[in-house]
This record gives C-alpha cells, structure tokens and sequence, in this order.
C-alpha cells in the first residue's frame, strides 16, 4: 500500500479548519553585513508571536541538496512524492489558464517570440502585453489541422499555453524552444526513434507551428511561436477524494492555481493583494475545510536579488496575520515551497522554515519566526511530503492506525 | 528512477572544488572522569573556529543502531546507498594493492597463517613482515592449475588478496578461514548445494590451497594460508560519470584506495603523515573537483582503546586545517565515517559529528567541534548518503528539479 492511501485508509471526519500558508521562496541565507537571512531581518511581531504558540522545524520540499521547481515543492506539501508525481510545464501552463485536460489531451508552455531571418532575436517577443497576447491567439484559432484539434489561450505577457486534442497522440516529443537566442527554432521531434504515435504527433506540431509561422507572418514583435515541455495530465488521486475534505485555492498565479486544481482543490476568487487574499479566504471559511494560500512575491524579490524588497514583502504578509487568527483555524501552517535566498537571486536546496499552529500541536522554545530559529525547533528537519498527515492529525481528521 | 539517477539527471557543470576530510571513527563516548568524548577532549582550535562558521550535524553512515564497517560506512559518504552495494571483502583487498579486476574475476582476503599439527594456533602467523609476505607470495605464484589463473599479492603484515581468474567461475563459496584457533582450516565449499559453477570454484580454490600449502610446509611461521570474502567486482556506476566531476583520493591505506577506485576515484600519490597529506592534496589541486582525504588514525587508536592517544590524533589533524583552508574549497566538509569510542575499543552505531562549511551553506550557533555542539547544529541528523547531494549543491553543480 502506498503511503496516500495507507493515510486515506485512516481518515475520519471533523469539522475543523487547516490553512496552508506559503510563501513562495520564503528561505534565505544571511546578508553579509548583518548575518540575518530574509526572514531573519524582517519586522514581523506577528509571525514571532505565532511560533512562540506553535511548533517549529525546517521542511525539504524534495530532498537534501535538491534545488525543487515550485511545481514538486507544492505536491510535496500537498502529501504527493514529488518525484513519482512529476507534473510536466505544459500541464501547468493549460490549467493555469483554466483550459481542461482529458486523459489523451497533449499540452505545452507556448512563448510568442521574435524571429528574424530565421533566427531568435528575443524568446519573448519584448514581453508583449496581454492583450496583444489575446489578440494573437484568436488569430491563431483560425488553423485547422486534419486529425488534430488545436486550443492555444493567453496567459500573462508573451506566455501561452497550447493543448492539442486528437486520437493517438503522445506527449514523447521534444521542445521546439532552444533556450537560447541566435538559433532557429528547432524541429519537434520524437524524443525515442521509431515510436510511431510521438513520430505522427510531432508532425502535426510542426505543420501547426509552420501555420502559426504564416498567421504571424506580418506581426511585429510576435511573429512565432516557441513549444516547450509536452505534457498529458498525469493521474493523479485528489487530496479532496483521499482525506475527504473539501480544498480551496486562493493563489493569483496561474501555475500555483494550476497545481491546485490538478490536486482537487477548487479556486477561490480573490483579489491581487495578500489582504485581498486574506479577506477572500474569510467569505470562503464555511465553503471548504482545507484552504491553501498562496503569497507569490517572496520569490519574485529574491529572484530579482533584492534582499530589502524580499523583507518588506515578508512585513506584508506578516501585517495580515491577525485577520487569519480571527477566523480560528484549527491548523494553521507557515512556511515556503523552497527557499529563494536575494543572495543567490534563484530558488536554492536550503529547507523552508515551517511554524505548526494548533491547539493539538506540542510548543517548542523557539521565539521567533526564522531559519536558525526553526531549526532549533521540535519538528526538526523533515520532508515535506510529512505535512499533510500532521495537519490532518492535528485536525482530528485521522484515526488510529491498528488496535 | 533510483536516486543516483535523479541526481545525476540534475548536474550542471562548475569550476568549484569540494573537500571531504574524513576521520575514520572519529565519533566517541564520554570519558567516565570528565564527561567529554575524544573529540570533546582534544584541543582544537581550527576546527572549533571552522564549526562557527560551518553548518554542523550528525550523521549515520548506514542508520540508527547499525554499526558499520568502513567499507559500507564510506561508501553512503560517496552517496552509495551502502546495503545496495555491498562490496567484498575480497574485491576490497585486491583494489587496495592495486590489482585489476574483471568482470568475471573472483578475489578473496587472504591471510598468513600458522598450522600445527592439522590446528591454526596462530590466524596472523605472527603478524610476519611485509617483506616476508612479499617473499612468500612470490613462492606461491608458481602454483599452476588447469582452468584457472590464481594471482596473489601481498599486502601489510600477515595480509594478502588472491584473485582468481578462468572461465565460469562463481563467488558463491564459503571462506576457509574458520576466524577461530584450535581447529583446522575449513574446506571451502558451495553457499548452496548444486550450484555447479560454485562448486568447480571451491574445487579449484581447495586445490590452490593444497599447492600453498606443500610450497609454504617449511615455512615457520607462516606455513598455510586462510582465505575469506570471495566476491567479484560489484557492478557500481562511477560517481566521477554519474555527476561529471573528477575526483582524487588522499589516502595512505590500501582499503580506502580500494573503495575510491571502485567508485571511479584516481589516487593521488602521498606520503604516509596527515601533514604530507594535505600537501598531497595541494599538489593535486588542479587536477579534480572532489577530494577525499583520508585520516586513518583516529580510527586505529580507539580500536587499541587509546582514549589519550585518539585525542593527540585529532589534535594533529586539527594542526593542518589552516593549510586546507589555504586552498579556499568551495564545499568542506570533515566528518568521520563510523564512531570508533575506546571506551568500546572498536566501531560503533553512535552517529558522527559533521561540519559543513561553505559560501552558500546557512550557518548556525555551534561553536565548537563535538558530538553534542553538533548535536545542536542547523543540519540536524541524517544520513550520510544525504551528504553527497548536499556537496553538489553547494558546489552549484546541481540544476533545479521541475517547473
């Protein structure tokens, strides 16, 4: 028996509440000058104060050493293996933008770029604004391909995402993207010689493409198309199903939303800021027993190398923390899906710092909310595939294992 | 996919260079006076500076509780899971005094020994010098056997390897050696009745060990030879190809050489003392990224049950750390590879205390080098296969895993 349903044999009903609250990025390393990480030098009285009640540890999105895309970091925190559940960027891409996926359906992450004789001069066609991006797939709509339906829709600047519907298609082809400018762009073909399905796909993606080529032809700066990362829907069990809970979303970016969709959750509509957020998970509080929230600008700074930036983002989310204690939850979790230190400007291998909040939860020493901090803590360092089975215990929503 | 195969799919290349010091059974217990281990014990400026501004933890070569040998112990440190590969003893004895071994070939831990009167009253003969050993492996390679090629070498004291060569062979036969005095050399035979190809091989090794022991009858005192630990070469992927990065080994003992070659290691040439060691290790500098260095001693004096002279050890080590910092590595880690506490006088389960310093490695609060400031460290306890992933990602030679 694998572990999600060794843990979904167990389940037992309550009516509590749990709130997963991520921080995208939220690990650092220290600055130079101060030796404080990120997290260390934010002013966040209410964070600390929740640690002081909670109990606190380290958790590895993937494994020691492992640097993880947010896309395994967030299964693994929703209680998938992220290894054996590996969702592949074209998945992601179409269920961020709310397309379905059927069983067969083949899906890709598209760029509009720019081509100029022949070659890549820019991979996202000068960050095209969105708008630009929806004219330019409805143009796209007019192509018609024997044997193969094809669905392209919008996402934010020059990202699309495509979804090819047909009998017999196979996601084994490879990415016509080369990653880089200077180049052509590449030809799709199948990833293994003589497999017949990938060999008959990856021609109706070129006559496709070799389409859009012509529809953009007189566009400027997105004359083309890049496909990257073909992808079907893996079969995945839903958390809703396996635990019995009902799950909500509130996450403003399209992957984070598409994550959750693929693992059951429904999407709750929701403002751009965190306070919006916040507010949108108070009118949702009756609606649904296992809420994940999702904060995306922690690693957006750190991304971008900017450690101040990252500490204020840090601040925000802490001055919503109270609104979150009004509604009571019965579990309420803190952490990030990886780190993202401003020192290294890229997500990094360090574990998130993690505070466990419940009444049913042991409180360690730790008086602060921060790396060392947490690592001081009584949950010590753990995956983060172990999460979800402490929250659902913490919410009385698991039942004893033997007699 | 197993796990060497999922890092491996992650590496990236880099210029960085990566150090792991091992002291073999470094860990200890406490001395009943003081209440402080030999390592606790020992005057160690360099390292107690190095572990403040070191990531520190414990880690388990095999797991909790198991007391491991140092072949399995320094395997996991090299990212093997150590019960999976399993390498003989033989093919342990043969590597260590550079022998090359086939696919197909057979080699066995072969010692000197004294018989009386049919009985081994001696399994060591005396410990003979390693020039005597030389003198009677030389004797011994006149031995000709039809179908079979024996070549014996010999290594320190009483010891040698024997490997044996020729067509459907088999290692699965029992050792000869009966790890007793008092009674016979044991026949050796087939693990399983019926198993032909092993019972032609223990029909040929009684043969060979029928010839010794008419070449060697007026020997004194080594006159018959013992054998143990028939194995072939395991089938290991090397961790030089796994992650693309050149590896030397500093290591004066012929067993550490052997488990560094057989994991695709080159050895760098050194004289026998820490000091030279570490100028083995400068020397070397350009040629590899990875570098184990190997400190037998430690190990060697807590199995006399030496508490004082393991604790001089470690202070002689501790004299040649500001040379290795002198070569700035981008990851250095010194850690032990089992614990070897004289109070015990022989290895031991208890876990081994680990730095881990490095630019991008988060730093905690110990300040000294011990088991119990170790215990308190931000890398909590884990196990050592663990270690290798963590080396690479601090060495920026691992790329991130999924969107």
């Amino acid at each position: 028996m694998d572990r999600m349903e060794f843990l979904s044999s167990l389940r037992t009903s309550s009516d509590s509440r749990m709130v997963l609250l991520v921080l995208d990025g939220l690990g650092g390393l220290p600055h130079p000058d101060t030796g404080l990480t990120e997290l260390e030098s934010a002013r966040t009285p209410n964070l600390d104060a929740l640690a002081r009640e909670s109990a606190c540890g380290l958790v590895h999105a993937v494994g020691p050493g492992i640097t993880p895309g947010s896309g395994p970091a967030h299964m693994a925190l929703f209680g998938y293996d992220p290894v054996r559940h590996e969702v592949g960027r074209g998945v992601l891409s179409a269920l961020g933008v709310g397309m379905d996926l059927g069983p067969e359906d083949i899906a890709a992450r598209v760029n509009f770029c720019t081509v100029e004789n022949g070659v890549i001069t820019d991979r996202r066609a000068g960050r095209i604004s969105t708008e630009e991006n929806a004219r330019l797939c409805e143009k796209l709509s007019a192509i018609r391909l024997d044997g193969l339906e094809a669905v392209i829709r919008p996402e934010k600047e020059h990202r699309a995402a495509l979804v090819l519907r047909g009998q017999g298609l196979s996601e084994r082809i490879s990415d016509t993207d080369p990653q880089r400018t200077g180049v052509p762009p590449l030809t799709c073909r199948p990833l293994v010689d003589g497999d017949t399905a990938a060999e008959r796909t990856a021609s109706l993606v070129n006559r496709y493409l070799d389409e859009a080529s012509r529809i953009l032809a007189d566009e400027h700066p997105a004359n083309m198309l890049l496909t990257r990362g073909f992808a079907r829907k893996p079969d995945i069990p839903h958390m809703t199903d396996l635990y019995g809970i009902r799950a909500g979303a509130v996450a403003t970016y399209p992957m984070y939303r598409a994550v959750a969709r693929l693992v059951g959750m429904e999407l709750v509509e929701t403002g751009a800021s965190f306070a919006d957020q916040v507010e949108a998970l108070a009118g949702a509080w009756e609606d649904y027993e296992y809420f994940f929230i999702h904060y995306k600008y922690t690693d957006s700074r750190g991304e971008d190398g900017d450690f101040e930036a990252k500490v204020a983002c840090i601040e925000e989310v802490d001055r919503s923390i109270p609104r979150i204690l009004e509604l009571r939850p019965d579990v309420l979790v803190v952490t990030g899906d990886h780190s993202t230190p401003a020192l290294l400007g890229a997500h990094s291998w360090h574990p998130s710092p993690l505070l466990f909040h419940s009444r049913w939860e042991r409180k360690d020493e730790v008086d602060s909310f921060g790396e060392r901090a947490c690592a001081r803590g009584m949950l010590g360092t753990f995956p983060a595939v172990d999460l979800l089975p402490m929250m659902l215990a913490s919410a009385r929503r698991l039942t004893k294992f033997g007699a």
